[in-house]
């Protein structure tokens, strides 16, 4: 970690004056103050990104919900919890070269949040009202002006993957779409190893199996030679 | 740690001898692949308590959830995610001389989880049904036969404590409560320090304010008073 930090602030790599916004972790959106409806996501994969983008001499802010593994280090670092809290902190985090959302944000919060803990009664169950997140990625790929010049998104999948994720990328507007299968039977998910589709507009790019950490620095290189030619 | 474990081998305490069933942690309980409802619960509390039950000289089965802190050495230990699965790692961890039931454990689950990843569409919010878990605490507090001699719940409020606590420790047919105030406001929760009250046959004992592990210890204490009367 020190020799991250070494690198970061030594090294005139590629990315050198660049600022680049990464998020990653999960969204815990409240039911009550005990309950919170979450994602899987241990946050590996975002982390790696940031370090392979920090070694490379980019400026990485790094917006995080509460993940697993601890933050990169010599990134400025913003804490969150829910998908509101993120979209803030990406608000706030922009201008940037480039928009990485390894983030796995959740989709809906609870509508109907109360602020005191809910008591089971005999008999009956709670009822959930849901309402739309605000859609981080989508909102980022489709400014109207001040768009980072490279915005890429993450798709967590269970089945179809290339086609759910082509699909994804069409609708959000964003560059590239990193794709995976996180069928549990997989592994990746929560694992130290990933195998993911890169799919831009050059098509579809399948990567072999390979750990999170040298994903990441694939990934890297090629936003560097993106946000450099 | 490497202490505790000492301890637990070779200190010849006033638990020596005893079976102590020690639940902790949250539970998950999963909406699809990629989603789950928890509860906050960090298991430093049960962690703390089990540590301080090995240290007395108890046999400790020690049975989690996904908890942010480590288990402790010295027990045995039995790892689960929902709370079907606690009901039967409990089950299967008696008969016991006391159970400890302090595991944040879902009061409900999601009857209709599904088996692929929820997708998101446009004008739609997901409907979640919920089922009713088993209720670990009542049902071990109430068996017919082979009842531990000592059973203790306890009460996660954010308000009315003892009242809501009281109520509680009628309904669940245990002998002692430990019940706290876990509004976000007292730092309880995830924290280090806890105010409990004790709630038991002979009436309801306020403690002051003070770390978790100290806690625990006077617990242990009490428990091994009361199985050693």
């Amino acid at each position: 970690q020190i020799l991250d930090a070494i690198a970061g602030f030594f090294i005139d790599g590629p990315l050198a004056g660049k600022h680049i916004l990464v998020t990653s972790g999960p969204t815990h959106e409240p039911i009550d103050p005990v309950r919170y409806i979450a994602n899987r996501s241990s946050g590996a994969q975002g982390t790696s990104i940031a370090r392979a983008l920090v070694a490379l001499g980019a400026h990485v802010t790094f917006v995080t919900g509460p993940a697993d593994v601890a933050p990169p280090d010599g990134v400025t670092l913003v804490q969150v919890e829910t998908a509101q809290q993120m979209l803030q902190a990406v608000e706030t985090a922009l201008p940037a070269d480039a928009a990485i959302f390894a983030a796995a944000v959740a989709d809906w919060r609870v509508a109907s949040a109360s602020g005191s803990k809910i008591k089971k009664r005999k008999g009956t169950l709670p009822t959930l009202e849901f309402a739309e997140n605000p859609d981080i990625l989508a909102r980022v790929a489709q400014m109207p002006s001040g768009r980072p010049r490279l915005v890429v998104g993450f798709a967590a999948e269970t089945d179809d993957v290339v086609a759910h994720a082509t699909a994804k990328r069409q609708r959000k507007g964003c560059d590239w779409i990193v794709a995976n299968d996180v069928s549990p039977a997989t592994g990746i998910m929560g694992g130290s190893e990933n195998a993911v589709v890169l799919i831009s507009d050059a098509g579809v790019e399948e990567w072999p199996r390979m750990s999170k950490a040298d994903v990441a620095m694939r990934l890297a290189d090629k936003i560097a030679t993106a946000l450099t030619v």
